[in-house]
């Protein structure tokens, strides 16, 4: 009997820590969708944990607060920005137009999120700051991970660096333009960028661009 | 004689209001450089007022607290700034050149300031955020002016306004990536903008450009 206790035991158990993962993806689900259309002040966890279902005590369960809850929120979302923006299969020139129309898809579909953290929304949160910043540094590196080996020694790689940082603020300001205005095709960013970039670094990218 | 009390006081009450105009300007320039060199916290009221030669008090008649200072002296930069990076003289491409310089000039001397306020270190201070936005603002309807009647009707005016709006975030990001770095001359700098704005704008700008 104590054996066959032992036994049957772990299936429950099993079942309920994947209902714990579950429940957490919702959350997480319903915090993207929440964080990336309103600004945090507005964003509710009482509606939050209403729409998934569960009680607000539950929800501070899986997110000891508000903010824990945001951050965890902002790291799936840099994790979904750096996964659409870092392809993985192309070459150079092909990862980057892929890249780029995933960028702006990004923009788009967190619009409200996006604006608040690039807009010195986060000076005051230091932990969301981090993320932006960790985030952008993680695309520079890979960017530059994909150009230095064809620029060689054609350019210096302090002025391949300074221009890569440029460009990516420059994409970020453009992102930001799209925002407030909404009146330029995706198609139109993305080749507005890449004629920034063929800029940037003409004597390596000659011809590798589309 | 009280007709000549009347006559001559006004004198003194002059040199006595010159004195404060004098007193304020001397307090702002210290606030520049303290400001420009160290972090807002780390900036100390007591030591520019005994800089300055008068009591700690005297100076919060001038500006009622150090935030006020802070706000009055980013108030002087931004005109500072402005003043050099929109040159009212020479052809379109003269005065881009010449702006540019002064923008990177601007930038090696308030290094501190400048990265505080570009990082989203202003936040949690919408006065500070407000000046640094509507600075931007000048200086994007200012180029605006310039390069739209030159782009004439070859170019759509949102077009021309977004790319303009990428080619600054591109500045300012260049000059983050420099106060960090230091390691590219100030004509590299010039150099890379002025690349990124032909190609921001190509069938306007061509040939314009040095």
């Amino acid at each position: 009997m104590g054996r066959t206790t032992r036994t049957t035991k772990p299936a429950p158990r099993a079942r309920v820590r994947l209902a714990v993962d579950d429940r957490r993806r919702q959350l997480l689900a319903l915090g993207l969708r929440a964080f990336g259309e309103h600004p945090y002040d507005e964003v509710s966890t009482q509606a939050i944990a209403a729409e998934a279902g569960i009680s607000h005590g539950l929800l501070f369960h899986y997110f000891p607060s508000k903010h824990d809850f945001y951050v965890a929120v902002l790291q799936i979302a840099a994790d979904e920005l750096l996964a659409g923006v870092v392809p993985r299969e192309g070459t150079p020139a092909e990862r980057l137009v892929a890249g780029l129309h995933a960028y702006f898809e990004f923009v788009e579909r967190r619009a409200v999120a996006y604006g608040t953290l690039l807009r010195a929304g986060v000076g005051s949160d230091p932990v969301a700051k981090e993320l932006v910043d960790g985030t952008r540094e993680r695309i520079l590196m890979q960017m530059r991970a994909d150009v230095e080996p064809l620029v060689g020694d054609r350019v210096e790689q302090r002025i391949v660096r300074a221009a890569l940082r440029g460009y990516i603020g420059y994409v970020e300001a453009l992102a930001l333009d799209w925002i407030d205005h909404r009146d330029l095709t995706r198609e139109e960013l993305v080749a507005l960028c890449v004629r920034a970039l063929e800029a940037s670094l003409p004597p390596a990218l000659d011809g590798m661009l589309p």
